[in-house]
Parts: C-alpha cells; sequence; structure tokens
C-alpha cells in the first residue's frame, strides 16, 4: 500500500536515525547521563532574551490578526526586515520583494528546488553534506550529482565541480559553515565559484543553505554568499542563530542580481503555496522582526567546542578544529568509519559516521551538548583511543 | 530557468489570486470600506481565550526547550491529547502513535499523499474542491481524478464514485463541512462510502480533510470519519476551530482501522520529514495540548452566515443554505459562474466563480468577514439582482 520508493527509503534508514535510536537503548539500559550523546543536531541553548521579550510581548499586547493568514511570501514589514539586514551584511540592494519567508530552511530549499528543477535535472552537492538535500532534489525530479570535498582542506574543489557541470546542471548547493565539516568557505573561494559558473553557457544557481552563518569562532567572520555570488538564493533558518528550530522559520532570498530575479522570486513563493507550507509560522514571523539583529551567546558554543576537541585531542584523535557551526569533523581511526562509530557506541558514545554524510573516514561529533557531557566523556574516549592504539 | 511546469501553471494563475488582484485594485480605487470582499477564506475571530492564556502561560513560563527540534512527529504528550479527543469523537481506541503533528492540514495531506502515491496512482476528487488538492497530488506523481457531487444535494454521488474506480485508485479526498459549498456528509453517505471502498479488491485510503470539523450550524454534528469509514486518515488543522490559520498547526490521524495502519503511520511520519516541514512548529504543538477542547464562538459565524444568506435570498439568489464552513455557494444567475464574478466585481462584490473549484454555475462568497461589510453590501446585491433579472 506504501509507495514503494518511500517503502525502499525507510528500508534502508539514515545512520543517524540509527544512532538516535542505539542511544535510547543504551539510556534505557545504562541511565541517560551514562551515554555520551554527540549524535544529534539539537541546538541546546535557550532563545536569547531578545526573543524572549519579543515573544511575551506580541502575546500580551494581543494585537489582531497576529495568527491570521497573510500573503503567502509572509508579512511586508518582516520581509523588510530581513531585506535590511541582508542588505547591510551584503552591501546590495536587497528588498522586502526578493525575501520570501519558509518554513525553516528546509522549506525555502524545497520552495526554490521545484521552483527550478525539470524532471532530470542535476544539483551538486558537495560531499559531506547534510543528507536531506537527496531528498530534497529527489522531491523535486531532480537529480543529484555528488562531488567530494578536497579530503585535506574539507574546502570545495573547484576543479571537481568543473568536472562535474553538464548541459543538465541547474544548481549547486553550498552550505558554510559547514554541516558536518565546521569549514567556512573563504570569499576567494566564492568568488571563484561564482566566476566558474558565470562562464557557462547556461545559468547554474547557487543555492547556499546558511543556517550556520551566524556561529563563527576564533573572530571569523562568514563571507555574504550575496556579496560574492551573483546568481545565488539564500536558504536560512534562524534555528541556530536564535535557537529556534522547532519553530520552523526561515526565509530565501533571491539576489538583486540573479538573472530573471523577479520571475524566480515569484516561482519561489508559488512553490511555497503549492507544496502545502502556504507561509511561514505567523507568531514567529513577528518574533523576526522584532528581534532581526539577535543572536545566542556564541561563546558558550566556542568554549564548548574548545573543550570537545581538547578531549579528542589529548585522546590522539586527528582533528581540523571548526571555524563554525556546531560540530567536530575529526577522521575516524582505522578509516571504516561505521565501524568505528559501532565501536564507540560500545563505550557508549554516540557520534555520526561521516558515510552518513557521504564522506567515509570521518565522524561528526555536536558539540552543542552541556558541559558536563564533554567532561564526563573522557574516559570513555581514552578507553577508545587505547583500543585503536591512538597516541594522545 | 524556471521549471516549465511551474512557469506553465504560474501563467495560468488561479481565480483567487485574480479575484484578490482585482480586490486590490478595486480597493486602491474606492477605499477599502467601499468594496464588499467574501473572496477570501481568512477566519476573521480571534483565537478564543484558552489558546490566548495557554499562549501567555507558555512563554513567560520560559520552559526550556519549548523551542528545540523534537521527533518528526511531535510531542509525544501533544498527540497523547490529540489522540485522547479523537477517542472521545470516534469511540475507536486512537493512540499517540498514530498521531503526527503537521504544518497545517496541507502538511498533513502532503505527507500521506507521498506516503501513498506511485507514480500514475490516482486519487479522487469529489467536485467541487479546494482547489490546491490538484497541486498536492501532483507534487508526488499522483493523477487526480474529478468526480462531480450530485448537483441538487451537493452530495458526494457514490454511483459516480464507482464508476471512478480504478486498479490504479489509491485514495480519495473527502472533505466535510465542504470548501465550498458547506455541506456535511451525513453519516449514512459515509458508511455506504466505507462500504464500496472496502469491496475493491485492493485497498483505497480515504484522506479526510477536515479543518471546518467544528463549524457546524443549526445544532448539526459533523459525523466522525474515524467511527464511519475504517481505511480513513484524518488530515486536520487548527486553523479554524482556534483560528489560528497564520500558525500552520495540525495533525494527521491514520485509523487503527487501517490496512498496516502502522507502516502507514510510519511511512507519512518519514515523508513529514523529508517533504522538509521536518516537525509541527513546537510552540504551538504546545498551545493545541493546553486548549485541546476550545473553540472558536461559532455563533458569530452562524449569524453571519443567517445575514449574508438573508441579504442573497432577499435579492432573489438561489441558495441551500450551508450546514457548516465558513462559504455559502449559491447558483450563480446567468451559469456563467465566471462572468457573472466578473460582473459582481463592477458592483465592487468580490466572490470565487464555482469554476475555480471545478464546479460550474455556483459562486463561492466567505462570510467571516465583519457584519457591517454585509450590512453596506445590501445596495451592491440588489443591484446585481436588477442586472440579472432576478426576483427578490
Amino acid at each position: 500500500m506504501i509507495a514503494r520508493k518511500i517503502a525502499d527509503q525507510m528500508g534502508r534508514g539514515s545512520m543517524i536515525r540509527k544512532m538516535f535510536e542505539e542511544g535510547n537503548r543504551l539510556k534505557a539500559l545504562y541511565g541517560a547521563d551514562q551515554v555520551y550523546d554527540f549524535s544529534l543536531g539539537n541546538p541546546d541553548l535557550e532563545p536569547p532574551r531578545a526573543v524572549q521579550e519579543a515573544l511575551c510581548r506580541l502575546v500580551l499586547d494581543k494585537r489582531p490578526g497576529l495568527h491570521s493568514y497573510m500573503s503567502n511570501a509572509g508579512h511586508e514589514s518582516v520581509r523588510q526586515a530581513v531585506a535590511a539586514r541582508y542588505s547591510r551584511l551584503s552591501g546590495l540592494p536587497v528588498t522586502a520583494g526578493q525575501v520570501c519567508m519558509t518554513v525553516g530552511a528546509a522549506g525555502a530549499l524545497n520552495s526554490v528546488l521545484k521552483a527550478l528543477l525539470d524532471p532530470g535535472d542535476e544539483v551538486i552537492l558537495l560531499a559531506p553534506f547534510f543528507f536531506e538535500y537527496l531528498s530534497y532534489i529527489d522531491n523535486h525530479g531532480g537529480v543529484a550529482v555528488e562531488v567530494p570535498c578536497d579530503r585535506d582542506t574539507l574546502l570545495p574543489d573547484l576543479a571537481a565541480i568543473r568536472q562535474a557541470l553538464t548541459p543538465k546542471t541547474k544548481a549547486i548547493i553550498i552550505n558554510s559553515p559547514n554541516n558536518p565539516s565546521g569549514v567556512i568557505y573563504p570569499e576567494w573561494l566564492l568568488r571563484a565559484l561564482d566566476d566558474l559558473l558565470q562562464k557557462q553557457d547556461h545559468v547554474i544557481t547557487v543555492l547556499s543553505d546558511e543556517p550556520y552563518a551566524e556561529l563563527a569562532y576564533d573572530g571569523n567572520i562568514v563571507p555574504s554568499t550575496l556579496a560574492c555570488l551573483r546568481q545565488v538564493v539564500v536558504c536560512t533558518s534562524w534555528s541556530k542563530t536564535l535557537s529556534l528550530p522547532g519553530e520552523r522559520i526561515g526565509c530565501l532570498i533571491v539576489s538583486p542580481r540573479c538573472q530573471e530575479s523577479d520571475r524566480l522570486i515569484q516561482a519561489a513563493v508559488y512553490c511555497n503555496r503549492v507544496l502545502g507550507y502556504v507561509n511561514a509560522p505567523a507568531l514567529f514571523q513577528r518574533v523576526i522582526e522584532e528581534a532581526i539583529d539577535a543572536k545566542v551567546d556564541i561563546s558558550l558554543y566556542e568554549k564548548r567546542r574548545d573543550m570537545l576537541a581538547e578531549v579528542l585531542l589529548a585522546a590522539g584523535f586527528k582533528l581540523q578544529k571548526p571555524q563554525g557551526g556546531l560540530y567536530l569533523f575529526p577522521h575516524s581511526p582505522g578509516d571504516d568509519d561505521v565501524a568505528f562509530a559501532a565501536a564507540c557506541a560500545r563505550h557508549r558514545v554516540l557520534l555520526v559516521p561521516g558515510s552518513g554524510f557521504h564522506f567515509q573516514g570521518y565522524v561528526r561529533l555536536c558539540f552543542a551538548v552541556k558541559e558536563s557531557v564533554i567532561e564526563n566523556s573522557v574516559p570513555a574516549f581514552q578507553a577508545i583511543a587505547r583500543e585503536y592504539g591512538l597516541k594522545g
């Protein structure tokens, strides 16, 4: 009775899902505080004060129509606030008409992909990548073309991207700071990618999935994709910036420098409607408007990144310290990352094999966890290191 | 650059959209209070007190994790509350495991359709129907098969449905109280539909889109689809019951009597994830839990229904007074409903031709408008009646 494709996909399962189930089994067996769970990507900070205050103001205010339908693109004043912010960040004149509020970054990506893809059109993904991109492309009849990043720098490999381009290449999804690798694409690389794409004889649109853009450490600033790329649609959310992942509030912004940019934003808004998202949740649109420049205290994430990196480095793991995002992405000792993740689970350490992101030989650990989890995990990592013969 | 299918669909536009644009033009020209806009389906009552209070409690409480991710199916306690309510309504033992919280009823319909449809599978629609069903079916490679309702009673025509069944029929979408006709499907009809479908030699699933289920007038009660149909998935939202359309909060409930019901709910939850909805908005899940038995004061809608019906009947329109929902669906004088709607717009009355719901010869008027709009529209309807030679 279930659609054959869905039955197949469910049968395969996802690595994160399997880790989640293994985690539940271990937690039931040993107690939650005896399991060191770095497998999830759930920001654990509470939303910043500006969000809490905006929420209280809005609901106590009881302003009429707060929960009503609005234009499918979202409230005009909310889109103006978003446009003003991205104008400041990019130096480009972004207007409300180029913004559509969406059901998270996932809603943004799906709306733009549906707007762009004819059956069989190709979308380039840069491995390692967030595995849901595969579903999002498939939802709209597209074909994913995987291009591995450089195995040393974990940065996109422009020569490999050039080789992967075909007349059917319609889009490329980029994600910086990257989930899972934590690398920030430097400005020169974004500009070189722009050059490469603009030289092709048909339009290739960059979808920049950038929910981690405000989570950069060591004083790094994530370069503005709107500033560096001409044919770009920003697809983002406030899930990480404001710790609101459950509220499904995001947006898409079609660069004013895109070919036929008016038509593209109209198509994306149309797809936002017909895909059944209809509009971004109304109350949180207003929250975004009121807290547009707020963000969580990222020094707390930076501290945890440093703590967990230190634990891993001390135990002998090979690790490039991430510049942004919420994840460490060390080499997996022994190269078989799936076997390594299973070994870690035996030590009650939960993490996700790089294969889950189509990039073998690495594992992903989320450091958005309580500091006590990191502290208490030290003996487990030492035991894992001994098992794998690492030298701390 | 835009996908060909999307470009085609956008070119055709929707009748509601055209009416919306004409309305904006007229409002700019004459002033908003000089235009009688019955074209939208935006519930205009504010949410009931229980919702306002729950919202205030929740945001002042600052409970940790209120805005976090949760299981894709939604918070367990929220699903328990929904299950308990539908158990009471249906007399069936509905459990939390059969409930998935969704991004509105649209999110529910899309998740279930994707879970069910192989390419080319057929879905029966009963005209008149909410036109977005066509997009939702097409999103997942299905083929819509339209079956007109009885032109007198506006009820589903079982003989016509039987004739439309083929080996590829995978589902049928029902909607009671109906948008646009306002009819409530009686219990005998639901049971007869169940009999008809159960007699087929393959499984045909009923998707019951029922966001208007609490909006029944004259003491009517909408029969429980879970009680009357065995192979049914309820797809609904609190958009109308609690006046929260902008918040995109709904759910789907797979009947425990469905074939392979566990597998079907798992597939729907999976599709809720891969379609990019991810989960229903977190805060409003909690609001639903706390206000599960609340509803707007429907006597206000009933009063407006009566007022507008009286205006139309006095002017000489042919009208079956709706038992539920938010719409009147009178015959269009002259049978060409598109021409009639255009004529009404010249009198600054905005309504939607039945053709927009694939049912010619009728027009839809939403009575969820201020009473003053109804009162002030009387001369316009009288003028329209004179133009069309109606006898009041």
